[in-house]
């Protein structure tokens, strides 16, 4: 029995931090009322309760979550219950100064925050196993619980002793011998070759920082080390609560909305039952549009939905604001069911918030939440989320509906921490993860599905494989894609791809023979732009502007599409097709500006036959996503914009909120979203 | 006998240091002739000088200190005697370690620098009391001696074990329990709750920083125990001199000139018997106009001034430019004498410079100074000083004198805190103190009498009472303000108001029902406002630019004085009266243009009669302050401008500086003052 | 016998790392014939090369180096051997932590990085010292060894206890005593006399970091400190190879290339037999013209030339791009041949460059080189680099040869370090390096040839000494300033000199009586400008704009040349000449804008005859620059722009790449060069 997937309902709700109110039973009874009214179905309790659960060593009380956990299941709600390791309490600090980080200075931090221990500390580890075997052997049968949320936000790394030795055995299994990480190093540089492997260390900034190598094994270290921290967190949870899904929540990183850098979750997908993250776009921000920034939240709903093939759950959201952007604004009306139902379109089947009630202190007082100070529903933040309720019921037959695009779109985390680390280039323009959102904006504007997903995905699928900036890829990744075009797919690539192997040491004797033969060209430089620089490339129809980066190729056997028109290299190759085996190989040797992309793409798309078969006419303001279930299909259509826009489909369609049947040219108020099935 | 009150001389010299020129015998008599020709009759001394009276531990030198001392009573002076705390010797920092501050990174600092003693160490206190206690034995009875001068420019603080432990027993005074801490702080909040005393340190980057509770009371403990160190410096002091008054120099903070923001002058000038500043402006640069930056000084001498509710000392100012500024100008011609009657117009009972000599060696010797390297008084800042002097021998008469206002604007540092590390709204626009500054700005413009006093100030003499941005208000402090608007007074309050209470726990249940009831209104949402999005309210006569922040408002029964002209909320209330008791609260709901602001007083003024009696026709870049001594008032009337500028005033006055008795149209040169009393 | 001196060619070739690849056998091969290929005929071996000398402590291997360098030496090239001194084996660092550095924080480095060592550490210095032995007696007499390379780069400061106790030596020596060192440092300040030697410790940011004497003379002692670690480097070198020249590669700083700030080459230029250096411009990029970049190149090679008055080499350059910059663009296709022979131009005899062989692995894989990843020849830059060769090939009979200038400008690295570090003025404008640019700008527009000097060189051969901002001027070099000019020199001083001697103590009574002489005029205070500040001067023909510093002086008897047109100051005078003895002495009040430089030097060049004889119609855009050598004048003509240039010469000229003659109107192409002789 799994009682996640028995749940026909979209989950509705998130966290909830009952602890913090234990003295104020009016707001804990306020609570439930307030939760029923909003159509909240689903509550994540438990994070950062440690404290309240474990007050002192050895002193357990239940008592308060046993009380809450049945009310919810009383009012017919879901649990997802946290493991409480995010934060432990400070007698745990105090006694034990070894589950502290200690940071990359190699100071010893002191208590305080979140998010902060060594994920080697075996006292650590044996406190999280008691409490979480107490929380599994307690609640593993209540009737509310669906889902385990393993700690929260898990990210940091730790330079501490016991994490060095865990490092230095990780290096032994993948290198065996000094001799073969000196190799892989580049030992000799700087006189950088170890005689022990007592030698070996962390990066740091009071020691080695330029090793290129050491970064990246270090990088993936502390994704296998987190990971090999929430194996030991699920172990016994896992024995006693065997039907339980688990999951932890992932996120995203920088007011760009990239994917989270720090851990690798193409690994760390592989270890949860569920996927889960947490989203927050700065809504209404002023330097870009709302449709700029919703095509940035599509990417990652994308990725994070391809990390699994299956539907994921929006973990943590904000019905308003956050209080950590450097402007929180609120959502304007209407953006929050827009913002919520986009998560659904993308594959989610929950909007579950950060937090359903705001707290009364501490630093995140001002984050947006379903209950306000105010403790009424008598607010506009507390309306919209009643109102992203009500159409969350409508449409709950969705759950679990895939999506399956004929598009990937690769993105590899190793690639992008081995380039942004690389001295060369231009540190300010590299921006790998903003370069995969410019390719993925085209297929956005143009309503056409793409999946994002890593190298070492089957690609077999896919009509169109787009992958550009692909740095470090190896020889193993090389010969997937040569297979995929030499099966007929059709492969871009650009500028900045096959430069490095998976240690981060460049290919040698030009650029790779695998490359050369797939895309009938060999680059011989790369040219980097100064932000004033200018070029430009003139395709059969058009020209476009260049920026940032250009690859000098001499072309073999490929067909050129577009030269360029400026300096030294006017004239030269800039676009290529190189027809191999029964597909095509296309190669962008510019950074361009986005015109080129639209056009470039919008000639694959033709040729492949990649548009929308629902969309006459479509709106770059206006996206429209679609899910199947059960035989049915529901379409997302959504206006990104502050104004009207109009779109037209092939078919008439029914709103699944007003039941009416909609004419193919539909007309969306500002931020309107309607979801429409076939009749 | 108080020898400072019977001085009927305004405090014209400043600080001397002549333990820098011990073995420049020439320079030392040089000195004494050129402070007579400057009219200097006060000076500072022994500030820093600990390491020219005690060389050697236990071994002191007076001799040289006692010459000076004569030499200054011999030419008719005052002396301000320092304690010599602000620096200390070398050996003092090499045998007990323990005096050197440790920082909130937990770093034992090295000897160096200044202001950079442990205000706990128990060696280092009893070192301080020793050589006070010298000074006061061997100087109390001095004839030259006026006033200590306690230390200098108190600030910072200290993280060792000796701080940790006052602070854990700080904390025991003022909240008894843990649990009330834990309560405080809302301590669950990621598991941040204590289970024993001994866990509890103050804020760290490397450990606890987001707790706001715990920031606030480490910001207020750091003030008691600068004042508990003061107390131990004076303790002596006043015992053996308890004639002499106490005062320790103030300062303000930041190129905007906002109040110093470390301590809580509030609290510290209870302590002192005359409050001290010192005052740097940055005159003539290009920011601001010259109008724009006097009014900023005039707000901080009306606050400083207020504390106490008497006449303060400008104890440190610059008669040319400053060594720390990032562009350091000096003062063009006329910006002295105008810079210094400035103060002396705001309460002022001095003009004391850092320094009388500038110093030859070290980070200070390109600080402004009376007398320069050339050791000569045949340069333009000497002469200018030497008119400053002469101007304040004719106007002796103000010293002691008042002022009254009848409009107090509301400052508090606490508050300023709290909001500043609020994690909400917009870091980069809260801005507490400059938006202090832009209201005050209508009523310098105007010429009004303003006093800046904190919400404990008794109220009930003011007729207007504006107080914008109380984030943090106690329910007592709701209560003055409504007993004072109750009683017929009128109060401007404005959105970030009575968010949080003293604990920096938010108000539940919405916004404050004392504050509902005081203005016939109630918050619901607070709108903040990126660089690029703008909006506008509208009066009965205006139209006015909206930035930063809107709060939006339910108005229950007050008047709507205009409303919002954009967005979802346009038609909404943005600015309303309300009258309660016998008097008015207004409630300003957007940051706005300053022209708002101009409009708003303006009818404030008109309803009040607030207007200045003395001005017929005013001029925004002339100000004109006045203050009353034995029955005359001294108007000082000050072009800050460089242009000729002309205002009207209601009687003809005489110049106290030419003697002749002027128009009642006077026509002021570029940064012309003119001091004028009726005949 | 000096092999150096014996090699007729110029040297061509660089940083060779054969360490890193001794696993590829075919790359070492391989580098041999495409070095042939790229006429390359030096190599420097073994910088940082020392775990593969000695990969354990006391095994040491040098089969390796043998093999190199005999294959070297049959290819009838030359080596030059480094000392592998800036960066160490890792067992090093944890058999002797005491090697690390500790930073001026007070921390202990850990081991990574380079360049990183203690230069007191008793146990670095033996293993340093023996090392060093092994390879002179190993390689001495090997006959392709040219000349010594110690270490690399030297640069850094040490704070351990080994360094303190050196750094008080080194001041009981300078000062004597504690009360001369107090006094020099201007102890009574801030209290910080010291009662003991123990007492006094290196600057730092948590400890003393505003006492400038402190701070100038811890410069002073890092470079002491450095050269005695050098000297300890080459003590048994010289021994053991007594006929080998010695060089250490010296560098430039920041992106705006001027001179190497951490150390003060003018002391260290005596200690090396050849004066070597790293030049690594950023041609072609977005912020000044490609003229603007190379005059800076120009003054830098001409300050390193002139410090030993001989040639220099070339130690570092890049063929193509560096990996460092924050745009790492490539030279465009002429730049390389340009720039080098602009180094030959300016007295280099060599293009040496950092590296032959791209590393594949670690920081500086993508730093430009002669092989690149491609293992190839066929590729622009190893095609330039190639061009190169042959054109050194066919004008090396410069080699050796000298300048000689008319026209001195005065660089002082204790000047800029006072300068910088001193509190005043606005630290954001001081630019001393930047300014003597600007001065020098005039010369090489002009094609007329500058030695850069300190002031500590005998001046009496140069027509001209353009001494601008000589902040610290010892009286010393006041006087022989003042003799320069009493004996008929031509003297060029600015705003900003004679501030300090060479304590950093200011000159008191006034501008120093020996440059009120000199000028015949008294500084009365120097105004400093914010951004937007403005003033103009006015001379007999023109009028220009003033900026930043603006001193306002008293003539006493010199003639007045310009006159400031703004301000309080209007009028008074801004340039002055004064004839003192058979000399002028010039005196600029103000920094202007470049365009009266030109108008400034015009005349001064008129006047003093200085005019290049060999140009009849200049270019700014074109360089000209010439040296002889037996007999013989090379020029070499040098377009540093984008545009055909036109210049016309005395007389007809035959280029040496070519053998043509060439006209006397020469047309040079974009980025152009030519090398030309008298037939």
């Amino acid at each position: 029995m799994n009682a996640y997937n028995q749940e026909p309902r979209l989950l509705h709700g998130g966290d909830y931090n009952p602890d913090q109110w234990l003295d104020y039973p009016e707001i804990l009874k306020k609570d439930l009322e307030l939760m029923k009214e909003a159509k909240i179905n689903t509550v994540s309790l438990g994070i950062f309760a440690w404290s309240a659960l474990e007050p002192r060593e050895g002193e357990f009380h239940f008592e308060w979550l046993d009380q809450i956990m049945d009310d919810v299941a009383a009012m017919g709600g879901n649990v997802i219950l946290a493991t409480p390791s995010g934060a432990r309490p400070a007698w745990l600090s105090e006694k034990y100064p070894e589950v502290l980080r200690t940071n990359a200075n190699r100071q010893k931090m002191r208590h305080g925050g979140r998010h902060n221990h060594c994920f080697s500390s075996p006292v650590y580890r044996e406190k999280v196993a008691l409490i979480n075997r107490k929380l599994a052997e307690r609640y593993g049968q209540h009737p509310a619980v669906i889902m385990w949320h393993i700690s929260n936000e898990y990210g940091g790394d730790c330079h501490c002793e016991y994490c060095q030795a865990n490092f230095r055995k990780w290096l032994q299994a993948r290198y065996g011998t000094l001799e073969a990480l000196n190799e892989a190093w580049w030992g000799p540089f700087w006189s950088h070759s170890f005689s022990d492997w007592s030698q070996v260390e962390s990066p740091s900034p009071i020691g080695e920082s330029a090793v290129h190598g050491l970064n990246l094994d270090w990088k993936r270290f502390v994704t296998d080390q987190t990971i090999d921290f929430f194996e030991h967190e699920i172990k016994d949870i896992r024995h006693i609560t065997p039907d339980i899904p688990v999951t932890t929540n992932f996120m995203a990183d920088t007011m760009d909305l990239i994917p989270f850098q720090s851990l690798n979750y193409e690994r760390f997908a592989k270890h949860v039952d569920i996927l889960s993250w947490d989203c927050y776009p700065a809504w209404h921000n002023d330097w870009e549009t709302t449709a700029d920034l919703a095509s940035k939240v599509g990417f990652i709903d994308d990725l994070y939905r391809s990390l699994k093939d299956q539907p994921f759950l929006l973990m943590e959201s904000t019905p308003s604001g956050v209080n950590w952007h450097p402007v929180n604004k609120t959502k304007r009306p209407g953006m929050h069911l827009l913002s919520s139902m986009q998560h659904i379109a993308h594959g989610s089947d929950s909007n579950l918030y950060f937090q359903i009630r705001k707290s009364r202190g501490s630093s995140e007082k001002f984050h947006g939440a379903v209950i306000d100070h105010d403790n009424s529903s008598d607010n506009r933040v507390f309306q919209d989320v009643k109102e992203v309720g009500a159409l969350m019921e409508k449409i709950q037959g969705v759950k679990g509906g895939g999506k399956k695009a004929k598009v990937a779109i690769l993105y590899d985390w190793e690639n992008n921490w081995a380039l942004d680390d690389a001295q060369g280039y231009a540190q300010g323009t590299k921006r790998y993860p903003q370069t995969l959102q410019e390719h993925y904006r085209y297929f956005w504007n143009q309503d056409i599905p793409v999946d994002v997903v890593t190298p070492r995905y089957d690609l077999s699928g896919y009509d169109l494989v787009v992958a550009p900036m692909l740095y470090l890829l190896s020889e193993t990744d090389m010969r997937a894609l040569k297979e995929y075009v030499a099966a007929g797919g059709t492969l871009v690539s650009t500028y900045i791809t096959g430069v490095v192997n998976e240690a981060d040491l460049t290919y040698l004797n030009g650029w790779p023979q695998a490359l050369q033969e797939l895309f009938g060209l060999q680059v011989k430089e790369t040219d980097v732009y100064y932000p004033k620089d200018h070029n430009r490339i003139q395709t059969a129809t058009g020209d476009y502007g260049v920026k940032d980066y250009a690859a000098l190729i001499e072309v073999q056997d490929a067909e050129v599409l577009a030269r360029y028109q400026e300096g030294f290299y006017q004239g030269e190759a800039a676009v290529t097709r190189h027809h191999f085996g029964e597909g095509d190989a296309y190669f962008i040797a510019p950074r361009t500006e986005q015109a080129f992309l639209d056009e470039f793409y919008g000639l694959r798309t033709k040729e492949l036959h990649l548009a929308n078969p629902l969309v006459v006419a479509g709106n770059p303001d206006v996206s429209i996503q679609s899910r199947k279930q059960a035989g049915r299909t529901y379409h997302f259509v959504m206006n990104f914009s502050e104004e009207v826009q109009e779109v037209t489909l092939a078919q008439e369609l029914q709103d699944l909120l007003t039941g009416e049947t909609m004419p193919k040219t539909l007309h969306l108020q500002p931020y309107q979203v309607r979801v429409l099935v076939a009749e």
